[in-house]
């Protein structure tokens, strides 16, 4: 009847056996397998929030660090107050490599740069490593360059995996190393890919992007003080956008040619939530040819939803708050020759810790969905 | 180091139990113990909703039947589209009784009125029932009369636990009828019980409620169109909101004699929340007489966090959105002696359906907080 | 040192006429000189209500019928809850033609149809009438019926000005006839007029509209409920909408040939705003061409603001809301040659109501600002 | 037809005097007569912004200088980009005694303590002074000093008149130093006066507080970070805030004996808006007595409007933003004897810049409402 149930439908054996450890674990009280221990890189920013808020949610993972400078010695919960009860041991500490190398799995939710050594290190050892900062999303280091400026580990540039699994799952899986894609790359190419795979791309397409406030992070500042951001509506960095760059590298691959993608966000007067809008003109145009490559290319994904009919004709962030899912729709305007795709997403879920861990699980070989399962907030 | 995982600490052996049996139905593939099932009557508002969205993280239950009117026949997303992909194969249906008697747990949240006679009809035949509505909430007939005028079975009336676990527990416990309180009702006692149980009440109480849109349920009128209630501060019902009578009677039943309490309840431009400000003036006041009152109240209350350090010294409906939290604090003013209580609360989790869940699981013998353990989304 | 004054710097001599006539009303107590009086065609909706804020600050102007027939015979209070106090006697009242043209303006703003023969009526009796129905504005009878089916006065079609001053301010001036245009077509327009003008439009121009909820009238439903519309970020129409037909005609003829213009509106949390970002990709882009293109095209206009430098490089809808203003700005991506406009207006002021003020003001020879001058309400 | 109109009905001779200076000036093209010059003290906050605006409505002032160490030297819209275009020559300046000196007004809108010296400055050399900060507002030192500390001018404590028109016109008239309320106080006095006037309080009075988050000011903080404030609601400084000594001050003053007022302000998801709901119980209640009560207070004041019937039965902050109303209501429990008060303002308008303005006409003899005339912006 309803989906997404742990213990319906067996999947595979390790599953059972995992039961039986578990068991072990409830009749003797203490635990005789360690779960993945866990390091957050950036603990205190929202993105660190919210990798704490849905590994609470996971069976299979233990938190052992969470880094802030800002916080350190503090609980969690002074960063993150919703998390008020939900971690008791677990305080903030300040960046300590040997404890972080401690851990099974990092996460590295440090701002461009600043944690571009410590994820090295941390691949240098054999960890498993999800980077969600921009470090290493490019392959390229020309492009990286071009865009970013010097990098600091060069030789691990185009090592990582792009972590988008609906578009690279085999590599992930394969993978140690993960660079998991922001809110705006993340929708713009769920909005895109199944156009770029099936040729549907013209000359050009534009992402016109439309996010949330807490894509800004959890640092003050006037733009993102509340009586100036509540009813804002604006574009920003309309002159080409750092994230263009990997949106064209990932398209480029599922295309099989380049593609020429162009990037503008806007902020609007949301707190959660990213919406892509990708529009690309061709010579003609076949409704039904847009809405097969749709269908077939999410055909078995767990978390992108078609958005097809009415009451969700077409994405809306609303639908999406609070979960893992990506919402995927399109549209054919027939007098301008016109295809538009849409993908709706959290930009602090699928946009960024949600996808995360789906990455993590990937790379465990867990269900994909563990600790992704809590259905989204609505209304 | 978390809190709230179920398989860290056995509570007892019923659990082990219970993982046996669903170990086995992991290696065989189906089922071989039913889950409790679940009838919704009212399932399209969102009180419905939202226990579809809590039941759907719920181990120990199934949801067999969700009744509406204006939906009948279609998927429960029509309804609730964040729950697309959810729920693969149930849709709602018209009210049947048999149907509905087929079920273990009748949950109502059918407005006022609507379903006295049928949540009569399962508690006549030995059902579990969560009644979300005020039929059965006041405990007189005499009082519900004035109130809300005649009643259809006045047999019931008085035979109802009064729903809120944190100062009924135990009679919910022996129960297998509740009348789960509203939002209003819930957030008032969770300010003021402390200060009834230890005498802190003055000549009068006042229950100053602010809340948010998603309390107007979800039909549109004028008053809730967004343009209109967006940006509104205003009060409503201000001369005499039925919900302070059962306020009323449950503070007298913890304070052991009669309380006189208002409730003004105003709306304010959030979707969820509802924070209950309570203030009473005292002959004198001691702070820490206050203090301890609440701290020994909410002691061992897994839904109740205390605000009373910074960056939390204050409750906000911020902190519990999504979750089954309760946040509780409470102010003296030395200048007046005025006392005050504050309750957060998200007013469709412990305001409506978690509670009503909180409750099944006491009635069931369930943990108390399973398919209540995803913590806050914020922000 | 403040622009926008009426009383400093003489503009010409009929002003100091027109104050010696107001001398005499001050002096003798009555009315000597008729204002001129406006009847508004569906009073109760946004446009309506909007229609009598601003009027009422209007100097030279008393509107003398407002209709409504869901609030005939009452207050304009009713429906407008803000002018309570504003307006003493004037209520609200049926369609009555003879009343109507007793009149010597009349605002249309029922919805497109209902009041087009009405409108005809008046503009047969020499009346002077602003259209904001989409029921004028394109010129072309078959174009229309491509996107509208019938039209009831086809006679007239072709026949009104199109009311966007700031391209077409002469035939504004010279006509007693004017279409005033809505949200969506004003701020692309307003956004991609210079490109038209100065050859910078490619193949294609897509025009990406975000509104906030008041676009959407004031007629409640389930899309505009409060908790479901709070937090919205989605497309609607996206397969072609409308109003793509009138930027196409009017931007065709600001560049002196056809351009291909696709339009998709989304809506997004804010009440008033609607932001225009209009996209378009060219062989090569000068900088300083488009920077050129802009500033000329405006230099002179009383409500365009070039957004160009910091706090205001690109424009906001927070810094227009309740004012006649258009913030228009733009900005050049060199990697990909795309050229993008934004113009933010006040959907209800720009976008409707004001901009429909601003053509009475010119075919009435009064200065274009008056009723208009107040500056918006930010933040 | 409408209210509020400058030139019809004659209000006294001095209009048509000052109309034919007026028309001299536009005969002439220049200014014969000075119109009141005005520095603003702190003027790129809120409360200096929305000065701003208003003044630039108003036709018998203008603005000299308004002092901003942070923006010295910059235009105002740096500060305010709303006033882009509005004010074209007009740049923020350090503070310098002797240009401030050259205004004939002065408003303070600097933080409590920072300008107390200046004021007191301009107090001794004779200009009209409206000080908007807690500097003078307290009649009593020894109060002052126990809510706030020393006093920087102790000598001018007392000699300013409380500036809230509807309560203290006359005192205000004959003054040519005003303290001007904030909106906490404004709003708490407007909701309680008719009370305390018609002995209609009780032992105490409990003003609960709903305010929008431009009440916290213009500087950023995490409290104000726009993803931690919008769908807040909490109470702050609940334990006794300092505006409650100057509710107490002058209900005492209207009631003619002691009031014991305890004020509990909350923030709530708004940008612009305070509400005030004030609760008082009695030994018996007669609602024909409180309805009488508001109707006979407010009965000639311009920026009341009393909230009675349907659709405006209550007041809600909705129906005044951006305007100088105080939309003001009641309504009795007859269950508790209770009685509460309520006021609607917008906390930057009627609660700071608007009613600074309304008092300087008071003090300059001009029309109460001139600059103010502008409707509330609704929806």
């Amino acid at each position: 009847m309803r989906t997404g149930r742990t213990c319906k439908g067996v999947e595979n054996a390790s599953l059972a056996f995992s039961m039986l450890l578990t068991i072990n674990q409830v009749l003797t009280g203490y635990t005789v397998v360690d779960l993945p221990r866990i390091a957050i890189l950036g603990g205190s920013g929202y993105t660190g929030g919210e990798l704490l808020r849905i590994l609470s949610m996971h069976s299979e993972a233990e938190v052992i660090v969470a880094t802030s400078r800002e916080y350190k010695g503090k609980p969690v919960y002074y960063a993150h107050p919703g998390l008020h009860g939900v971690y008791r041991g677990l305080k903030f500490s300040e960046v300590n490599i040997d404890k972080i190398l401690e851990a099974d799995v990092v996460f590295n939710a440090l701002p461009h740069g600043l944690g571009a050594e410590l994820t090295g290190a941390a691949v240098d050892s054999g960890l498993y490593v999800v980077d969600l900062s921009a470090d290493y999303r490019l392959r390229d280091l020309d492009v990286y360059e071009k865009w970013y400026g010097k990098h600091p580990r060069p030789d691990l540039v185009g090592r990582s995996a792009y972590g988008l699994p609906e578009v690279n799952r085999e590599e992930i899986r394969n993978s140690k190393f993960v660079s998991s894609p922001g809110c705006n790359a993340t929708a713009s190419i769920l909005a895109s890919a199944p156009l770029a795979a099936h040729g549907l791309i013209g000359d050009y397409l534009i992402a016109d992007v439309k996010a949330g406030s807490s894509e800004g992070g959890s640092k003050p500042s006037r733009g993102s003080h509340h009586p100036e951001r509540e009813g804002s509506v604006r574009p920003y960095s309309p002159g080409g956008h750092r994230h263009q760059a990997e949106v064209e590298q990932e398209l480029a691959r599922i295309a099989g040619r380049p593609v020429r993608v162009s990037l503008v966000p806007h902020v609007v007067p949301a707190v959660r939530g990213a919406l892509a809008s990708v529009h690309t003109f061709l010579e003609s145009v076949d409704p039904e040819r847009v809405a097969s490559a749709y269908t077939k290319f999410y055909l078995r994904e767990r978390f992108v939803r078609l958005s097809r009919f009415s009451p969700v004709k077409y994405p809306d962030v609303k639908n999406v708050v609070g979960s893992n899912f990506a919402d995927v729709g399109y549209a054919v305007d027939p007098y301008t020759n016109r295809v538009s795709g849409f993908a709706a997403i959290d930009n602090l879920v699928k946009g960024a810790a949600g996808q995360a861990v789906q990455n993590m699980n990937i790379m465990l070989g867990l269900p994909e969905d563990e600790g992704l399962r809590s259905p989204p907030l609505r209304p």
